[in-house]
């Protein structure tokens, strides 16, 4: 079993209000020391068994088409067997 | 700046509709080679400057206190300087 885990982030410079609602929750619950906060994503994708070269373009090429919005989002992935 | 870096995932077991959407519309765009998705929750928390000792019992608690639902979600993190 060949697997991806995506990581899709906003870029910086992106508004993340779903962010800064986490940083003033763990605030208000008395984490202080907490100074930024940014929310992505992380996708863990199964498939086929296949060689890791051919997974990568693969999953570069759905990042690209649908699973970041590469206007504001940057993605990164890893591999793994 | 001390970072963490937090992965939220479903557990084994718990339904996601969201990650079977993600999928779905793989499936349809001709990747076939795809068997799963699950989407999990990636946060990068900026910290001010603690030892690693320190960060990591911190954000565990924040973990367990607020980021993830432990009934229904695992999560991981790393703390990295």
């Amino acid at each position: 079993m060949t697997m991806a885990k995506v990581y899709v982030t906003l870029k910086k410079g992106v508004l993340d209000p779903q962010g800064k609602a986490i940083q003033h929750s763990l605030e208000s619950l008395g984490y202080r020391e907490v100074n930024d906060v940014r929310l992505g994503k992380y996708m863990e994708i199964k498939l086929n068994d296949m060689p890791i070269k051919d997974a990568e373009k693969r999953v570069k090429e759905m990042c690209e088409r649908l699973l970041a919005n590469t206007v504001i989002e940057d993605y990164r992935f890893e591999i793994v067997e």
